[in-house]
C-alpha cells in the first residue's frame, strides 16, 4: 500500500497491511501475554510505561518528522507530543488512584458478605484516525495497558508513518512488547482486527462507525465509539467579545478545522453581531496558510484527500443557497500539489444548508444570528451530533445556563474546544457523536474492566432458603 | 393473541398486542413527560415510587394470581413478589447515596475549573423474560425511573397476565403513570420498541440478545443484555458436602431450573463424589411436582412449551452417548395438559454431550467428577457462557482461590446462586452471557445516566494557546 503525503500529493510512503494470519497469530501472543501482565500488578505496568516515556524520548525527532509527513502540519504535531508525554503521568496517577485493595463488605443477610473484585478484558482493539494520529491512538491505549489488558493499534492508512517508530520504542521495552503493538492496514485489517479482540474502541467518522458498532455486535463484544460533531458556538448578548472571537477563532481553525470537537456552527445574538463579526474577521484574516514552510503559517494542508471534495460541495451548496463569504475562498486550493481550505467565515446561513448539518473538518464557521436564548438553543440542537459545544456570556452561571440544555458532553464556558486541552473531565458522547462510557477522566479506566463479585456464605450451613423450599407452604 | 396456561396447556388468556402506532404515541408521550420527571428531582420520584409500593399491596392478590396462571407456580412467586417490594426501598437508598450535589473542581491549568452532570436517557426500553415475569420486568426499570428516565416495559408474551395489573396500580399514581407503562406483544412489538427508545435493556436468550444487539447497533443506541448461563458448581475435596449438596439442590432446581444463574453442571473431586452424590440424591428424591396443587410440591411446570423439546433432546443425547441416570426420568412428563421435568441427576457425563454445553432451563444437575483443581477449573471455562458459578471447600480463602479463576461475574462461595437472593454485588456477565455494565448494586444507577462536563475559563481573558497558534513556532 502507498500513502500520499498530504502537503505535496505525492505517493511517498510504502508499506504492507499485516496478514489477516499474522494478525491472528499476532493476537494469540498478546492474550497470551496478558496474563502475567495483569497478574504482575499496576506497579509493574506503571514502570513499563514510565520506561517506554524516558526511551521514547530518544525517539522524538523521529516520530515529530513522521507525524510531520504524515499530516503536513507543524505546531499540532508538536502539541500532540507533548500531550501524548503528559497523559502517560497522567493515566499512571488516575490508576493508582482508582485501584484500591478488595475488601470484604457485610450485606443485609448477616451470614453473608460480599467481595468485589475487577477483570481486565484480554486483548483491546484501538481503531484510531488520521487527524491526530498519535493522540487517538493512545487515548484509549494508555488506560487499557495501566488496567492490565493487552492492546493492539490499528492507525488510518492515511497516515500510517509514525507506526514503525512507535513499535522501535515499544519494542525496546521488554515488558511492554509484548503486549501493545501497532499495526498498518486500512478498512480490511480494521475489520480482521475486530475479529480478533476483546473489546474495541475506535475513534472515526459516524459512517465507518456505524460499521465498527455493527461489527462488534455480531461478534457480541464491547465497543466504545468517538464519531463525529458539529459543534456549536452561542455567544450571548452579554459576552466579552474579544474572548469569544479569540477563542471560536482556535476552536474554529486549530488543526485546520480537522477535529472532531472543532466549532463548526457559530450563534451570536443579533445585538452584538457585527461587533462579534469584525473582530473575528480580524482574528481569522490574520491566519497563514503553512503551504511555504511547515513551521510557519498556522492552516496545515487537508490530510484526507477525500474530504477535499466534501469540504467543497458544502461550500458550493452553501453559496447557492444565499451564503456570504465574508473571509477565505470558495473551496479549497491546490497548492504544489497539497489542498489547503482558508479560514473562512461565512454569514447568511440557515439550517437548509449542508454546511449547518453535516460534518464539514475544515476551518470553516458559519455565523447565524438570533435574538433570544431559546432560539439559541433550538437551532444548537438542531443537529444529528451531540458531541461537545461552547457558551460564551457575561457570567459563568448565565453560560452554564444555556449550556445545560445544550445536547452534548462536554460545553466549554467562555472558551472554545477545551476537551483539547482539558482531559480530566469525566463526558459522554450523545446522539451520532459516539457510544460508550466517557474515555476521559478517572471513570475512563473501568471500561476496560468487568466487576466481578464474590457471594459469601460464612455460616457453614446451608442457606435457610434452600430447606425453605422444601417445606409446604 | 392466546397465551397457553403452562400447568393445563390450555390457550385460555387472550390480549391485543400494541399496534406500531400506538406504541409510537405513547412512546412520544413518555419522552415528553420524562423532561419533568427529570427535573422534578429524585425525591419526587422516590415519593412517587413509595406511593406505587403502597397502592399496588392492594394488588398483591391480583399480582400473585396472574403470576401463578403464568408461570404455573407458587413459592417463586411469592418469592417474585417480595423481592420486588423490597427493591423499590433498595434502589431508593442507592440513588440517594448516588446523586450527590455537582461542584466546581480544579485542574492542572489554574484558570479552568469543571463541573460535572448527570443526564439521564429520554426514554428506556426494557424486554423482559417469561422465566421471573415480575423480578426481570423491574430489575432495570426501578433504577432508570430514579435516574430521571422514562421507562417502557414489554414483558414476554408467554407470561402476559400480571401486565394489565401492573398497569392498573401505575395508574394510580399520578406522576408515575406519564412515565412508565406496561405492553403487551412478541418479537415484533420488540423490534418496534428497540426502534424508538433511547436505551435498550434485554434480558432471555443468547439467541435473541444477538438479534437485540443487531437492532440496537443499527439504531446507534446503547444495549444492556443479560443472556443466557450453564453456571457450574465445584465441589472440592475439603468442602462440607451437606453444606454443597443442599446448595446445589437448591441452584439447580429452584424455578424448575428456569433460571439464567441456575446450576447446570457440577464438578465433583473423586475422592469425595460418591459421597455427594449420594446426599444430592437423597435431597433432589424428596422434591415433589405441584401438579395436583400449585402450593404443593417444588417443581412447577415447564413454563414455554418449545423449552419442552429442546430439554428432551439434550437428555436424549447424554443418554446416547453413555450419560447414567440416577433420579429423575428420560424425558419431560405429559401431566394433565403440563410438561414437567422430574428434578433429574445425571453421572458419566462429558463435555461432548450438548447437555454439559448448551442452556437446559430444567431441573436437572449432570456431574462430573475431577482429580485436581486444574482440571475443574477447565471443565468450568469450558463454556461459551460466563455468567456465574459456585465454589466449594473447606475454607473461604480455598473457594476464592478457585473462584478467581472461574470466568464468570459473581461466584458464590460455600453456596450456590446466590446472585437471585443477594442484588448489591456488582458484577458484569462474560462471553456470552452478556453485554454491559453490572445490573446489580448502586453501579447499575450509572447505565442510564450520561456524563457531561462544563470545562469553565474563569479568567475573563482569551486562554494562552488562542494567541500560541498565532506565533511563529
Amino acid at each position: 500500500m502507498n500513502t500520499r503525503n498530504p502537503r505535496n500529493g505525492q505517493k511517498d510512503y510504502f508499506f504492507s497491511a499485516v496478514t489477516a494470519d499474522e494478525l491472528s497469530t499476532l493476537c494469540q501472543q498478546l492474550k497470551v501475554a496478558q496474563i502475567s501482565w495483569n497478574e504482575n500488578g499496576l506497579a509493574a505496568r506503571i514502570e513499563a510505561l514510565q520506561e517506554w516515556k524516558k526511551l521514547i524520548e530518544d525517539e522524538k525527532p523521529a516520530l515529530l518528522k513522521a507525524l510531520q509527513n504524515d499530516t503536513g502540519r507543524s505546531w499540532e504535531t508538536k502539541l500532540e507530543i507533548d500531550l501524548f508525554f503528559s497523559s502517560i503521568d497522567r493515566w499512571c496517577k488516575q490508576a493508582e488512584d482508582f485501584f484500591y485493595p478488595t475488601s470484604k463488605k457485610k450485606t443485609q443477610i448477616p451470614f453473608i458478605q460480599l467481595q468485589q473484585d475487577w477483570v481486565p478484558f484480554a486483548l483491546v482493539g484501538v481503531i484510531s484516525p488520521w487527524n491526530f494520529p498519535l493522540l487517538l491512538s493512545l487515548i484509549d491505549t494508555i488506560p487499557a495497558l495501566l488496567t492490565g489488558c493487552s492492546v493492539i493499534v490499528k492507525p488510518s492508512e492515511v497516515t500510517p508513518r509514525f507506526i514503525e517508530v512507535m513499535n522501535r520504542s515499544i519494542a525496546k521495552v521488554p515488558e511492554l512488547r509484548k503486549v501493545l503493538r501497532y499495526i498498518a492496514g486500512d478498512g480490511t485489517t480494521g475489520s480482521a482486527l475486530i475479529g480478533e479482540v476483546d473489546l474495541v474502541c475506535f475513534t472515526g467518522s459516524t459512517e465507518t462507525g456505524r460499521k465498527v458498532n455493527a461489527a462488534a455486535a455480531a461478534r457480541m463484544i464491547p465497543v466504545f465509539l468517538e464519531l463525529g460533531g458539529k459543534d456549536p458556538a452561542i455567544v450571548l448578548s452579554s459576552a466579552d467579545l474579544d474572548v469569544a472571537a479569540a477563542s471560536i477563532c482556535w476552536g474554529g481553525t486549530a488543526n485546520a478545522g480537522q477535529s472532531c470537537l472543532s466549532i463548526e456552527r457559530v450563534y451570536v445574538h443579533e445585538v452584538i453581531a457585527e461587533e462579534f463579526i469584525t473582530k473575528l474577521t480580524h482574528l481569522v484574516s490574520q491566519l497563514r496558510l503553512n503551504d511555504k514552510k511547515i513551521d510557519e503559517g498556522e492552516i496545515g494542508p487537508i490530510i484526507f484527500e477525500k474530504q477535499v471534495q466534501i469540504i467543497n460541495e458544502q461550500l458550493e451548496d452553501a453559496l447557492k443557497k444565499g451564503a456570504k463569504i465574508i473571509a477565505g475562498g470558495q473551496c479549497c486550493e491546490l497548492i504544489n500539489g497539497g489542498y489547503y481550505c482558508h479560514p473562512t467565515i461565512l454569514i447568511n446561513v440557515n439550517h437548509t444548508m449542508k454546511i449547518m448539518q453535516d460534518e464539514t473538518f475544515a476551518p470553516i464557521l458559519p455565523i447565524m444570528t438570533f435574538d433570544n436564548k431559546e432560539e439559541a438553543i433550538r437551532l444548537a440542537n438542531d443537529s444529528i451530533y451531540g458531541l461537545s459545544g461552547a457558551v460564551f456570556a457575561g457570567s459563568t452561571e448565565e453560560a452554564i445556563e444555556v449550556g445545560s440544555q445544550i445536547t452534548g458532553g462536554a460545553i466549554s464556558i467562555n472558551d472554545a474546544a477545551l476537551t483539547a486541552i482539558m482531559h480530566e473531565g469525566e463526558k459522554a458522547s450523545f446522539k451520532l457523536s459516539g457510544i460508550g462510557g466517557t474515555r476521559m477522566g478517572a471513570a475512563a479506566i473501568k471500561r476496560f474492566l468487568r466487576q466481578k463479585v464474590y457471594i459469601i456464605n460464612e455460616s457453614k450451613e446451608p442457606s435457610p432458603w434452600t430447606t425453605q423450599q422444601q417445606r409446604k407452604d
